[in-house]
């Protein structure tokens, strides 16, 4: 029985070794591995969605620079970081939207600047243990979310989720699924929904490919039948992640995550978000300054394959949607949890983060 | 501008003609219709769910007993009658479960019976002109639901539904679609939100498609976007159809229809549900007492073709769910609304429908 999730990317041997990915586009039928041994490579797995999650996608990119330098053949230290900044920008193009991306690709940047004594080779070396750190402090931070949402999940619970905010988003536990993976190490028994998340699946391809091989129970069900699944009683708590978290705790996450908050409430069921204190912008006030992206309108007409709907219908497709703070039971964060959830107590929360 | 719905099933012709249905596992991407001339095509075309909803099914069955008949050799009446017996068997075994189907036959069977001083050339001529009222009353039906149903809908109006309670399902209107069909003939401009309705996609693949064909404003959506579309204020009211109504105003329908209403009472949408009254069911006091079906779970986990879940992932995938008759702010049937819902009010409209 396999009992650890997989490992959505991961550095293979020493400095002249190679990025291992999971080829996300092949689950939930096929684990693929996708073996990078050069910048190219990587970045195509980000542009295909082969790796994704914002988390995994920040330190998929930190490794591919480290691929991408090397190699440099020349021993002039300016001449390392032109290269470095010139992978870096080539790597940025892969997903222009993707924040984390941006980050790890900058701190990599900046790192290498702090060598002033190093020589090339040092620099290199350096490089390849900052994307390791990178990749070592998001495992961290999912420990910890997991760590302090564990508690929620009691033996015989039902815990629902939507979406995908697990091992394969992040570099091991995930966000939302930490909890649930730290109560399954800790021997407690229980149930998750997930659901199935339409237009993209991601909870039926991904949450439920990878809890299942995990070895912990869980049920596959399409998102309208979640309020059908509380009003039988089975689920104690939902847990979700997040996409930004605004000043007042009010919560952008893919779309549908409102919609769960919602029946949630009416069911009297607890609502948790899980999130790393760096998912939070205090400088977005409410949930009303949040953008939402509307997608691709053929994600809905033909989701998987043949046409399902009428080829020019109308379709409404947001990318995400904002669950108010009041629907929110508590926020999970790897600095321990939000609960109740208001200006007030994010802020609090952040001042004693940034401690 | 084509602006009547389509006919789901049609005879074409005198005695010697033929059933016209359209092959609704073809919509939406091509309009095909199936001629039947003999009784084994209607009976593949129910089996196969080339025509399904209720009231069509039951209509198809009608006609396809007449054509079981017509070309019956022995002018001996009693020959008929066993002709007839031996038909209607054969098609109540196309969709076991389908109450309509059973009741269309029998109405046919006693149709006959009634005959008592006609020849087999009337007989013949009556079992048609039988089949037809089924098909005719149902129309009315749909008409009468729709001219009560119909203010409601009001010029800028946001409507919502979920699955496939229309034309296709129905003579001609359909029951939650027909109040939209009736406020388009009178002009008024509003648009439908459709729910493409997991697993099996009414909603998107019929709904969307029957409304755009009529030259109706239809958007449509996951069943999990319904939540934010209401938050963003574009939902006026809901209407659904229904499978089967308890004598406390309790209504099971396809899955997801609860969730509707539970996110339509949290953001003060009135949920109106669409019914014959043959669609009461007095013998059942509550919802609690109806049976829900659990579905093949290969329509969650390959709903669209290929796989989108872990092969044997499990799933929970009931075919209805229950809407309790306190979400309902009134029940649209052919011989007025009832509102509100209540075991009284349904009970004193069930009397005045019997009169």
């Amino acid at each position: 029985m396999i009992t650890s999730p997989p490992l959505s990317v991961e550095w293979v041997g020493g400095l002249d070794g190679l990025v291992r990915l999971i080829d996300q586009t092949k689950l939930p039928t096929e684990l693929v591995f996708i073996e990078c041994r050069d910048t190219d490579t990587i970045w195509h797995a980000i542009k295909r969605l082969s790796v994704r999650g914002a988390p995994a996608i920040g330190i998929t990119a930190a490794m591919g620079a480290v691929l991408g330098v090397r190699d440099h053949a020349d021993e002039v230290r300016d001449s390392l970081l032109n290269r470095l900044d010139t992978v870096c920008d080539y790597l940025a193009t892969s997903r222009p939207t993707a924040v984390n991306l941006f980050w790890a690709l900058d701190r990599m940047r900046r790192f290498a600047r702090t060598m002033v004594e190093s020589d090339v080779a040092a620099i290199k070396q350096g490089l390849l243990d900052e994307a390791k750190r990178i990749r070592d402090e998001d495992a961290a931070m999912s420990r910890a979310i997991g760590a302090h949402g564990q508690f929620l999940i009691k033996d015989g619970s039902g815990v629902l989720t939507h979406c995908n905010a697990g091992a394969l988003a992040t570099a091991e536990l995930g966000t939302a699924l930490a909890p649930m993976y730290v109560a399954h190490e800790a021997g407690r028994e229980f149930r998750v929904f997930a659901d199935e998340t339409r237009p993209l699946l991601q909870g039926s391809r991904l949450t439920a490919w990878e809890l299942s091989r995990a070895g912990i129970d869980v049920t596959l069900l399409c998102d309208g039948m979640a309020a059908a699944l509380m009003r039988e009683g089975r689920i104690d708590l939902v847990i979700t992640g997040a996409d930004r978290i605004a000043a007042n705790g009010d919560v952008a996450n893919k779309i549908g995550t409102y919609s769960v908050a919602v029946i949630a409430k009416a069911h009297g069921v607890p609502f948790y978000v899980a999130a790393p204190t760096s998912t939070f912008d205090l400088d977005t006030p409410t949930g009303a300054a949040i953008p939402i992206e509307q997608r691709d309108p053929e994600e809905i007409r033909r989701g998987f394959g043949p046409a399902t709907a009428p080829p020019d219908v109308a379709c409404y497709c947001p990318a995400f949607d904002v669950t108010p703070a009041e629907l929110i039971r508590g926020i999970i964060t790897d600095k321990g949890v939000i609960e109740p959830v208001s200006v007030e107590t994010v802020a609090a929360a952040m001042r004693s983060a940034a401690n």
